[in-house]
Formats: structure tokens, sequence, C-alpha cells
């Protein structure tokens, strides 16, 4: 076996890391942590310590950690059939299958569903169907797309333009210009504290508006959007704005794209989140809780609507020009047909939304009245504790305060993995469906230990 | 087990295959063909066809199919730790043994590896670093890349755009304003009969000249190119062109991509295509060979130059806002450090050279003098043949008769899987490493009888 300290150098000397700081790990001023084993919402590294990942991974570990039931469907596949293709119409038999499974889950209108890797290239194809679309029914000009500040949809240069976040966008020329942004439907940051929450969906919506009008209609092709904003904060959509934000799209014709990348197969406590809200999209597009994780697999489910002009258009053209090498590939189709029958067979969807609603109310009841916590929020099992500097006058920390770092740093000394997000002192949580009430209990409390540590501190 | 007829009907209701006549494969015009099994240089369908692939896949199966050892270095993995994420300085012993051993392959200026799902996602990566690296250097207008025509990088919106083929543009809106492109250094294909290899590669360095002086040097930041032309027709570059290409390169501050999806890790015959033909690169993309497909991994090695200016970047602005949430998935690195152990243990890097010369030289002496064959052409493991009307005048077939298509149908009939290539009648070779010279023979057999009973049928 490795010694730590040889796998530690190799790490710095060769391993380009994500969203990391990568001058500081080159120089060894940051941990190289290096995971060896897993089981259940517990995850180990090599120095022996164990902690609670309450945050599934990247919020994707659904079923948890070291299921055999994928591990051995995976195994299965690698040794009888690793890769073949799928373009012109090849496939294996868990392609196939996780194409049912996938269209006997999705809502009624969804047709065909395009298999990719992760949510980013996911996204892409999306963006490239949608100019494709509009093409084929002869409207050239109609192809912006519009997405929310604080939306997640990834982190290439089309999908990282899609992200509203500084962080994806600073130094790296992005928004790119067929992109533009909308209000992110976050009540809890209003401008105005004394909008209502019908105010405020009506604001939202009239920006909506104004934004179309400014653009013109017929230059914007789609809307996207996650059901619940994720990376850029956890943050549930107030009541009634996805009915009236589909309002104003239907009138212009717009298209309705659901990322339900960490909301698609159960994070609500129900399938998708678009049934979960009444959103009635054109595309979704799922992938982390496809396959939990076990191994890549994301896809874009496309609705009858949508397939009619797609088959219309290889029937004026000849064959679609798009695919990736590993579309479908059989380890991932694997994984994700073992996966969605765990996810049935152990009734966890039903768990995320009963053990999710009591790690949300046990929060509220710990921190709900702490002065420098401003918000705690959450659906199924997502929870997001938000922290401030004055409560009643709902002033934030400076960033360079680092509050939400401080505590998730906190929280990990003690053994519990949450996630400071990106943009505000967020704590966020995403635990595996899993999760028992004993082990929110054992969130909870820590998660005070650290805000006191830090307040106190 | 499923039936296949209830599978194909599956299929055609729920499955949106890449590159694919969606509306006659939803109709039931062309063919499901589900693969079950498959084992060196053979795969077989659920219908029990047994056929030779001598296209290794999508040219990434390098080291053959049904490899028990990768198989179970996945299996081993899904079994421990099936996933967790790679960022903020997080590995697993597979995900950093693995960058260290790309880096002891890689040409030795190489610095660091990102690691990403396709080939597509790692040019991605590559033309958000480059912004980045030439905003940290101050230089903001330097950002157009320089693409070639019928050069392949992948199959998204700005990798699309990189992509030099027309298959991959229309009805898409690609390529996006930020890519140009160059001459293909396709020999065969000059306009000008008459031109020695010489007086073309100088046509081809002077029509990058005039681009590069037509759009201003200070605008272009870099220039990508596979070492030897893939999907646009396996082509390997005329005698001493990357060299030339290099100095102009050089002189212009031009950063060189070279995009070894297809070549990287032995196809050629050596390690690199890169060292192959002498390039220095700034930036090497890797997928398919890298783990021979058995599970999706990709990669951008980055050079010492780069490096130190991501760090700089870094150290002025904090982490690095760029990062997929499967980047370095175990799955795939544990795959990764067993397919490069087994191409060295069966010293299937060298077998490529001696079998992919066998292929070439038997395919040259067996069609070589026929009146429809233009050329026949190849490196390593690589192989096509260029059908033409007329060999003397080197008249082309109208692509309407899709001589290309009928002989690779020809070919697969007799059970031999060769790639018509998408533009223009070429038919390509790209077997798995582990090829035999009786396996080659009997493609070069079985291409004989293809192109024969096409062209007297």
């Amino acid at each position: 076996m490795l010694h730590n300290d040889q796998l530690s150098q190799w790490d710095r000397e060769n391993f380009f890391h994500p969203s990391t700081h990568l001058a500081q790990h080159a120089r060894g001023e940051t941990a190289t942590r290096i995971i060896r084993t897993a089981s259940g919402c517990h995850i180990e590294d090599r120095e022996g310590n164990k902690l609670l990942d309450a945050f599934a991974g990247l919020y994707c570990v659904n079923v948890g950690y070291g299921r055999q039931e994928i591990a051995e469907a995976i195994a299965d596949q690698a040794r009888e059939l690793a890769y073949y293709h799928a373009y012109v119409g090849h496939g294996t038999e868990a392609s196939v299958t996780l194409s049912k499974m996938i269209l006997d889950r999705a809502p009624d209108h969804m047709s065909k569903v395009y298999f990719g890797l992760g949510g980013s290239d996911a996204n892409e194809t999306n963006v490239k169907l949608i100019w494709y679309y509009n093409n084929i029914l002869g409207r050239p000009e109609k192809k912006k797309i519009i997405s929310r500040w604080r939306g997640y949809h990834g982190s290439g240069l089309v999908t990282g333009s899609l992200t509203g976040l500084e962080l994806f966008h600073k130094k790296f020329d992005l928004p790119l210009a067929q992109v533009i942004h909308t209000d992110a439907p976050y009540y809890f940051r209003r401008t105005d504290a004394a909008q209502s929450e019908d105010q405020f969906v009506a604001q939202c919506v009239a920006s909506l508006e104004e934004l179309i009008a400014r653009e013109g209609a017929d230059t914007i092709a789609a809307f996207i959007g996650e059901p619940v904003l994720g990376t850029g904060g956890i943050v549930p959509p107030p009541a009634g704005y996805w009915d009236a934000i589909q309002a104003v799209l239907r009138k212009h014709d717009i298209l309705l794209v659901a990322d339900e990348v960490v909301t698609g197969f159960g994070r609500l406590g129900t399938m998708f989140g678009s049934t979960h809200y009444g959103m009635t999209p054109d595309i979704i597009t799922i992938a982390k809780g496809l396959t939990s994780a076990y191994a890549p697999l994301s896809g874009s489910i496309v609705s009858d609507k949508i397939w009619k002009v797609l088959e219309q258009g290889t029937d004026e053209n000849g064959p679609i020009g798009h695919g990736w090498t590993y579309s479908a590939h059989p380890i991932g189709a694997a994984a994700g047909v073992a996966n969605l029958k765990l996810l049935d067979d152990l009734n966890l969807i039903s768990n995320a939304g009963s053990v999710g609603a009591y790690l949300n109310q046990t929060m509220q009841e710990a921190l709900g009245d702490h002065p420098h916590v401003g918000e705690i929020r959450g659906e199924g099992m997502l929870c997001a504790v938000e922290f401030v500097k004055d409560r009643d006058s709902r002033t934030f920390f400076d960033a360079n305060d680092k509050i939400g770092p401080q505590i998730a740093a906190a929280l990990l000394a003690q053994g519990v993995i949450g996630r400071a997000m990106p943009q505000g002192d967020i704590l966020g949580f995403a635990p595996p469906f899993c999760l028992t009430k004993a082990e929110a209990d054992e969130v909870v409390a820590k998660t005070v230990t650290a805000v006191n540590t830090v307040f106190q501190g």
C-alpha cells in the first residue's frame, strides 16, 4: 500500500483539482484529503478519520455510500461488456432498460432521453437541441437563453454562462452573449424588506417581462431554471413562482428547461422537482441522482413537442450531428438501473421526504431564533442555514469575514460535512436519502456547536 | 432475460441515440443493435452475431474488449468507494496515482492533469483555461482559437465549433465567433494536384500566416490540432507540417493544444502523437486511450508554462471557478490505472506499431492499385482507404452516391466493422492494439471483397 505522504506529494506535483486554490495547494498550504472507503452516510479517509457526509458528495450520492447492489451491477457489466458506443441505433440491455425506466418515471408528456456524462454536458446538449429546434421551425433569430442569477447549470463555457454566479464567470469572459439573466427567486434577499411573498413573485414576473420586452420575444428561445436553486444558496421558490413564470413563457412561446440535476430522482421527496412544483418543462436535465454518482451519467429528457421537431429535422437534414463517445456508457447505464431499483426497493424517496422534513424542523427549532441566523429553509432532503450580521435589519456579513466557510470548518472539525455555499454565508446540507433521524440529530447538534464556536470564539 | 423484440421496442420509444437519423430510427426503418458481450477484437450482439471490430468502438477500446484486469479494478473500486469528489484538494488513491502515471508518460515540460469525462469536456476546459491564462497575463483581447477544417474536437457548442466538419455545424449555428478555421493538412485533397508535399506545407503555413495577419495576432490565443486528423478522414500530416506550423505559432505567441484524444497512449505506436511528430504543446487533451473506454475519463495535461500562470491566477483571485462533479471519478481513475499498467505489461503500444504497419502495408498491397482507390494512408494502428471516381484525374464521387457507407455496409455484412468517415468516401480502421496479423489479414481480405462487391455490384 502506498504511504500517505507519498500520495500527498504525487498529488501536489501532478493533480489539478477542480474548484481549488491551485497555488496554495501546490505549495502545501491546504490539506490533501485522500478518501479510502465509505458506507451509508459516512466516508473515511486514509488517516482513519470518519466523517458524516451531510452533503452526499456534491449532493449526488443519494442512496448512500457502499451499496453493494450497485457495485455488483457495475462489476458484472465491466466483466461482460465495459463499453460499446450508442451511435446509429446501438445500445446495450442496460442502456435501453434505463431509458425505459427513466421515461416511466418522468412526467407523461416527456418522450426520449439522450444520455451524457454530467450535468454540464447535458445542459450543453439542451442548448444545442434548442437552437436546432428553432432552426428547424424556421425561427433562426429565436436563440437566446434566459437563466437566473444564482442559478447553477454547469461549468463549461456556455453552461458556465447559464450559471449565474460570479465565481464561475470571473476571469473567464463569461457569460457569453447568447445567455441573459433575470432575477433569482430568492425571497429572503429581496431588496424591499417590506414586500410580501406575492409581491416579490409579481416583481420577478415583471422583471422577466421587461427583459423579454427589451430583448424581443422573437430572439428568446428558452428559460432554464432549477426547481429549487442549488449551488446559488439552496433556495426553494416562493409560493406561486413557477405558475407565474410559466404563464409568461407560454405567452411568448419560450421553452422551459427544468434543470433537475440536484432535484431529479427524489431529493425533494418526490420523483421530480417539476411535478413537485407543477412545472411542465420541455426538457429536463438529469445527472447526479440518476446513478447516485456511482458512475458518471447524465441525461436530457425531451418532451413529445421537442422530439417531433427533432424527427422533422433529421428527415430534412439526415442524422443529427451530436454525440459523445461515452453517451449511454454501459457502466453508467448499469449503475443507473441498479440505483433506480434500489430507490424503489428501499423506499428511499419517501425517506428523503420524511427525514428531510425532520432535519429541517429540528434545525429550525435549534437555530431558528439565533441572532445571527437570518433564515433556515429547505425542501425534502435539502436544508440551508443563512447567517446574517444582524437579524432585525437583515444586514449581511462582509464576504471577507468568511463566516460561512468558518462555520463549515468548525462543523468539519466535529466530523460532519456541510457545505459553505459559494455566494453568501450559507451552510448547506444535502444528505443521502438514507439519513436516519439519529444522524439528523447529530448534524443539528454539531451545527449548533459550530455556530456557537464561531460567534462566541 | 429480456426478449430482443421488447428491448427493440423500448429502444425506439425511449432512447435518443447520438449521431442517428432520429425519425428513421423511431419509425423502425434502421436497425437496433443490442451488444451483449465482447472479447479481444470481437463484439457479439444479442442475436448471436459476432463481429470483428476494426474500429475499437470509436477508436477507444485500445487494449481490446473483455480485459478482466480492468474489470476487476473497476469492481474493487466500486465495492470500496464508488464516488467521492475531487474538489478543494480531495482525491483517492486511484486518482492521485493516475495523475502521477500520466505525468510520468507525458512530455517532460508538462506539469499537471485536470480530469474530465470525455474529449469534448476536456477541450471545453482547455478553452476556459486559455482565456483565463490570457486574462491573468493582462491580454484580454487575445482570445480567439484557431482550429483546422476537418479537425474533430468535440460535439458541444464551443468544442463543436472547434470541430471543422459541416455535419457538426449545420442547423446548430456553429461555429461560434470565438473560433476560426484554417486549412486541413490533407495533402491528398490539395487543390493543385501538381503541388509537392513541401509546397503544400508551405501553402498551409502561408494560409495560417494570412489568417493571423487578417485577425491580428493579439486577438489569437491558441491553435488546436490533432497530431493526425481523426474523424476528418484519418490523415497523417505531410512531412515537416508540425515543425513549420509551430514556428508560426511561436512567432506570434500563440499557444498550441495537441488534441490527443485519438492518438494519446499509443495509437501511433508511440506513447503520444506529440512526441511522434516533434510537437511541443502547451496543453494535451486526452480521453479514449486513457481508460480504453472501460469507464468515462478524460484529461487536460497542462505545461509548466500554463500552470505557473494558473497559480498566479488563484493567488490573485482565489480558487479557480471550474469543476465537474465527476472530475477524477474513482471508477474512471481505477480503470485508467489498470489500463495504463496493461498497456505496459502486454507491450501493447509496440504491437500497435508493428501490427499497425503490417495492416497498412497489407492493405496497400491488396488495394493500392485499385482503380477506385485514391489513397491508402495511416500511421500506427490507424488506416484509411479513400475512394475516388477516377484515380488519374482524382475525381471524387458525388456524396449522394454514399460510396463510403456502401462499402462499410458490405464489410459489415461479412462480419467486420470499419467506419465510413463522415466527410468523403473514406473507410477508416482503428483496431484495438491487440490485433493479430491473422486478424489484420481478415480485415484486408474482407475489405477487398467489400470493395469489389460495391464496384462490380
